[in-house]
């Protein structure tokens, strides 16, 4: 099966096409131009670089979220947006459990995804390898920093920090002297790649069902009901 | 310093652009397809996606050898044509060293970077992390797996292999009852972001004196030799 995968849920962004889980190529950036301009022309020039198009995919995989909402949305609309004009179905995959897959191969450690939600929090789930497959031990949530300083303390191993978040959770966790792990510096943010993972073993489904998951209200839905309470 | 990184060392081909050691964007194609269509039609896409040119950058960095004849031939005259006419300067790396950031993190195994280098023989050196950096234990060279078993039942820290030969070491070391350990599949192949790690701490130099590192004489050096012999 050839995927079309896109990751856009927060700072960096990027593109890729796996065969059968084998990565074929992958286009990354974290360079902070605005995911709506980058996103699209990324896939394109991907897609033509290896003489595809996206009728030549099977599916369209995404990072549904949890992340920016702005980042989700974008994702999110240019999966659905190719896949309906390619007639193609998509396949959304928790944010949390793409980036889980770069602690591929890691069975020492507790893999912990992390990126900043802001208001005190960080959106994580936690995940384990064994036997080579990937385990999810919690669901995605949104905590704080010290519920899983907490949590970690009951943990049978380390963890593994992954995302916009893993370097202030790994310096935190050393100061609270938890041992931590971060992955090569080239997986740090979320990857595509990771989506496509993510993504392998589910049921591509009608685009049109395609929906975010923000875990969170959006800052204007949470004024508009303050508001109104 | 701004760096645009090279890699076209063996199948996969890569270009990357790093900031002060971060990677700003990645583009990473294992598609089959020729280097010398894709790599430098790459390189433009993402120099043109992040609204740069090669004169924005303060050097260009290329993996050297050893790998494919073909491959190292493409990417140091990639880097060389692209130098002479911005006017900038090269930093040539060790294609080993460079694939040995891909274990970056991992204090617990001895870094063994693997290419198939055909003949019943890999090219391969050893590294440790420590303390964050990066330490080569032996010289490039070109060995026999056997040899490669052998040295590693007197290493202290298992073996974790990367590059085109790292699965095939890997299930070599398990038949031998020995530990191993591979990266991420996104970090199986060599990258353009390890180049630019391997180059950080290296002084540019003019393009002109850039030169491969074959480590083994050509097919065609090795007949002429034997017809004059």
């Amino acid at each position: 099966m050839r995927l079309l995968a896109i990751e856009s849920t927060a700072r960096a962004a990027s593109v890729a096409v796996t065969e059968d889980g084998e990565l074929t190529a992958q286009y990354f950036q974290a360079s902070g131009l605005t995911h709506s301009r980058t996103l699209l022309k990324m896939a394109e020039d991907m897609l033509r670089d290896l003489n595809l198009t996206v009728r030549d995919v099977d599916a369209v995989a995404v990072a549904k979220g949890p992340g920016s909402f702005t980042g989700v949305r974008i994702g999110v609309a240019a999966a659905k947006g190719l896949c309906w004009g390619a007639g193609k179905p998509a396949v959304g995959v928790s944010t949390l459990e793409a980036m889980a897959w770069h602690g591929q191969g890691r069975e020492d450690v507790t893999v912990c995804p992390v990126m900043d939600a802001r208001r005190g929090e960080i959106y994580n789930a936690l995940f384990a390898f064994r036997d080579g497959g990937l385990s999810r031990l919690t669901e995605d949530r949104a905590i704080s920093l010290e519920a899983l300083v907490g949590e970690a303390k009951n943990l049978k191993k380390p963890c593994f920090f992954v995302g916009d978040g893993a370097r202030m959770c790994y310096n935190r966790f050393l100061e609270e002297g938890l041992t931590a792990f971060l992955p090569p510096e080239a997986l740090l943010y979320q990857s595509a790649w990771g989506v496509a993972m993510a993504a392998r073993d589910k049921e591509p489904e009608p685009a049109f069902d395609l929906t975010p998951n923000y875990l969170r209200l959006s800052q204007a839905e949470r004024e508009r009901l303050a508001k109104m309470s």
